[in-house]
């Protein structure tokens, strides 16, 4: 046995990652799919970022393996597998970052291996070839030396661009939607040079964060927050308060050279089977525009539409009521009494500041909740790969992405459970003063925490800083239950509770992201495609059969050329070099026959 | 001797660094001034950027060396000197970057030895103790964990801000001048927690460049002009056009939050030798504002105020006329005629610009220029230091403006003229067609080239990138000799030589910096601190006597309290730092004794 042999001649992890990439790679090249497959072990997971696939894609064991292979071995051609950086051993497993070529483009990935067999790859492509995009020592020159036959400077050149895209020449994508993940993909398609515009409802960028309730910051550290090319400074925050962030995406936009469009609303789009275009109905700040992308990209917030919950006596409460959404703030609210119903993120958010700034508040908890406190995260779930430790360690944004995209979903949870356990035993008197105060805590449905319960289901946690302290205390008030109605003065909860108010914020928070497709393209159209994000975990709210990716994120739908992109800013910047990449073939015609569509379960 | 044991032992670099560093520390702490200054060459060079004089100062050979550490080796207490990174030697020449520490701060630097002797030796001052930036592993958290007792928003607080600076609190510096080199030394200063304001003329950050000729593009390249904090990211062209720039500052100002004031001019300026302060009055969009800041920094362009030639018909001729700081571009004079007086930098882009949309033109050579492809400065020029290749090697920023830095302007010329020597060759052939056009072409008094040109005088050459073919072409139409008169439809030169012209462009360069005190503060302090930029170099347009560093810059001036900052991109981005430490140290009450203030020499 190869391992064995391996083993006893002592060969290092380098040797023995160099030996198992050239034994696929002969495999492979000589089309023999058994002898490649057997390259992998029976409990074996192959991630494809759309190198292999077309597709974000993970084959579980052999069988998935071979079939996936016996697809697209032959189409995608690939070769020239070697190690990227020094290969690792930790644990019995070995570890390495690596890189390839196929028929189109080149590659990069993450292999492991457990007795010298595959446990782990990910296969991910990096660039088109041909198609590279112009930076570091391929960057454009800027001017022009020598006789310039076009003599227009670069502002008239971009001027005219604006003035004729999407009026005299059309954009092949259409991005609906502004925030980091519209402007992320469309800041790789500028680069890419696909023609394409980002619309969005606000009248800057950036408002998409400053039009938020006035004390949000970002719950992710600045490491994890790197949009593609340019890097926050190294003088950022850890945590940038909302309206720092709308700065910045405002000067990124212009930076990168992205056409958007503010004040503009999609009113609707259809797609035309037999010339593959869309239609869509803008209005740009009271003008009517029609656009005819090839692809569109839904990028509206990977919440979907906010969940306002309806209840009786809504219409006779005298006070204001907000989805978290849309609430301003505690200004308006000094000495008031506000119920905030919910107790995830928005809801603490809102609570404490509503708390700091004098009103009296109750959060209505309807059921458990996930908490972790935020210098914990950082610490124990995001440290090796986004910290300032990890930076001086030599983990760059890109490694450090690799490696978190290379651990496939289905083995995700059993690397989160201890971090969640540490967290546990770590912050023990913590979680003991929030349970004595009466708030039910939970760990996840199988105690893996908070980064599954994002993927799973994208809410069912706080990130504490510092409203759990508050709530233990008491100084933000607890209630329990279901809402019953609302009087005139007050909220009621199911046993009878009656809590005075003169607000209420519904943190209830969002439907699916097709919902958005429903109101722009139509019900048909949502349901075709079905439900957005999730894993089919068979999880609380995420319902199986297994998906083994996010549902329709970044990838192909059942409604052709329709996408969904978006998520916190670590996935913006990540995955939209996947989505760029698979918008930018199918724009020069480079073939991409898509693996595995994923079949539809759940509509929403 | 020490250096033929070195040699004998076959002692590593690093080991005579090492020793070196040891033996000068011990001599130091000795307070053996005599013994540290036998550890120097004779003909030795140390360049000292606030770390030991508090002033931007190279002492050159044992006595003066001498007499700097008998002045201030005592306040500065100089320890901990070590090497940085490994010691490399070339040519018999061993080189290496140091660390070190003062009584107030920490020192980087840069030392050579030759035969075990300090022939060249750096010292900079790289932070304060206790007032070290907050940045990296240091950087703000940003949101506030725990309960805040300041309830307001990042937003909010940095609106009071606005409301209040300059009004109800005072600034501690104002910076006059919002290009590049205000904006950079505003991000600095804000940084470090000193209460400044940057006030400039135009409507926004960047029309500083945006007003320019529509032409206008970089002409150095990307890797040299980062600003401090937030380089330019890898899709950045290599020459940005003007307008992109602009756009970049504008919102460099915006992230790092520096105080910034448009629309505001300055009205005069007067300083209190009692209070030590400045009273500036200052027209802000209509509204007249007093501001009493203890420093004031004229970051007003290197190039001082426009030179514009009185000549005899100016006042009769039917065309238009403009300074080129003022020349709109091309546009207005398609099919007509044009001349260009002058012929260095901005007199080539404005003809080529003119050229290339229909404009017959013709530039007046009045002296000889020196002229340098852009290809070829930057292999040769800049490659090592700023460059993808650099890059690629490691090179970081930091790095390459340390070793920039570490060659003291006495021999600076000789490491130019090699490099000159070898574009004349490379050129020979675009030199021949230049010359054979007629166009007049010199290297510089001692042939040392573009560079030195630049840091002497501030003009007399042409960064070619593109005119040149053009003149040598003869599209481009070449004159030569002084202007004697204009008449109603013609410029007429010494000779007699009549050229047409509806447009006239006065390329003719721009007076002492100290030019923009005169208007804002008196005659009488300008002429007190005397010509600003220029080494003393005794070279055309640079008088002596030898000064050692440029003039004024960076550094305190004969006017207590008056500083002048600015240059291009790579000198806003690394002398900033040490004008930002010069005035954190004063704001908090660290004494500045300053060493070898700099005598006056030169009126303008």
């Amino acid at each position: 046995m190869t391992q064995t042999l391996g083993r006893a001649t002592g060969l290092t992890p380098q040797d023995r990652v160099t030996t198992w990439l050239a034994d696929f790679e002969a495999a492979l090249a000589a089309g023999d799919i058994d002898r490649a497959v057997a390259k992998f072990a029976t409990d074996s997971l192959w991630r494809d970022l759309v190198a292999f696939t077309w597709n974000i894609k993970t084959v579980e064991g052999r069988d998935q393996i071979a079939d996936m292979l016996g697809e697209r071995l032959e189409g995608t051609e690939p070769s020239g597998f070697r190690i990227h950086e020094e290969a690792t051993e930790d644990g019995g497993v070995v570890s390495a970052f690596i890189e390839f070529d196929t028929a189109v483009g080149r590659g990069i990935g993450h292999l492991r291996l457990k007795d010298d067999q595959a446990w782990t790859l990910l296969t991910a492509l990096a660039e088109l070839k041909g198609h590279e995009e112009p930076k570091g020592p391929s960057r454009v020159l800027g001017a022009v030396h020598g006789s310039d036959p076009d003599p227009r400077s670069w502002a008239e050149k971009r001027q005219a661009e604006d003035e004729s895209l999407g009026y005299t020449t059309q954009p092949y994508a259409l991005i609906v939607g502004g925030g980091q993940g519209g402007i992320a993909l469309g800041a790789r398609l500028r680069q890419l040079g696909v023609p394409a515009i980002v619309v969005d409802k606000h009248e800057r960028p950036g408002d998409q964060w400053r039009k938020r309730y006035k004390s949000l910051c970002l719950h992710d550290p600045v490491w994890y927050d790197h949009l593609p090319y340019l890097p926050f400074p190294q003088n950022w925050p850890v945590f940038a308060p909302k309206d720092k962030i709308g700065d910045w995406l405002e000067f990124y936009t212009r930076v990168m050279e992205v056409p958007y469009w503010s004040k503009t609303t999609c009113l609707s789009a259809s797609f035309d089977d037999n010339t593959k275009t869309w239609t869509v109905e803008v209005d740009r700040d009271g003008e009517r525009v029609t656009l005819r992308p090839t692809q569109l990209i839904l990028a509206t917030g990977m919440s979907g539409k906010p969940s306002m919950p309806t209840l009786p006596g809504q219409d006779v409460f005298a006070g204001d009521q907000h989805h978290s959404s849309a609430h301003p703030g505690p200004d308006a609210y000094v000495g008031k009494q506000a119920v905030v119903i919910g107790s995830n993120n928005s809801a603490h958010d809102i609570a404490k500041a509503l708390y700091e700034n004098g009103v009296d508040v109750t959060m209505v908890q309807r059921s458990s909740t996930h908490i972790v406190k935020s210098d914990s995260l950082m610490e124990l779930g995001l440290g090796d790969l986004y910290s300032e430790r990890a930076v001086a360690a030599g983990m760059t944004t890109e490694k450090a992405d690799l490696t978190f995209a290379s651990l496939p979903y289905r083995i995700l949870h059993e690397f989160q459970i201890p971090v969640y356990n540490a967290i546990r035993e770590r912050d023990k008197d913590f979680y003991d003063r929030l349970a004595a105060a009466g708030f039910e805590l939970d760990w996840g449905d199988d105690d893996s925490g908070l980064f599954m319960k994002y993927l799973r289901r994208g809410s069912g946690y706080y990130i504490d800083v510092g409203a759990s302290d508050l709530v233990a205390d008491g100084k933000i008030k607890l209630a329990h239950g279901q809402v019953d109605r609302l009087t005139e003065d007050s909220v009621v909860l199911a046993d009878g509770t009656t809590l005075p108010a003169d607000l209420v914020v519904y943190a209830t928070g969002y439907g699916s992201m097709n919902g958005w497709a429903a109101d722009l393209i139509g019900q048909d159209v949502a349901d075709k495609v079905g439900k957005v994000w999730g894993l089919g975990s068979d999880t609380t709210k995420d319902p199986g059969p297994w998906e083994g990716e996010q549902r329709n994120m970044w990838k192909p739908t059942q409604q052709e050329n329709l996408w969904f992109h978006g998520g916190n800013l670590h996935q913006s910047r990540h995955y939209s070099l996947y989505l760029a990449l698979q918008i930018k073939a199918r724009h020069v015609g480079i073939p991409t026959p898509v693996y595995g569509l994923a079949e539809v379960h759940h509509l929403s």
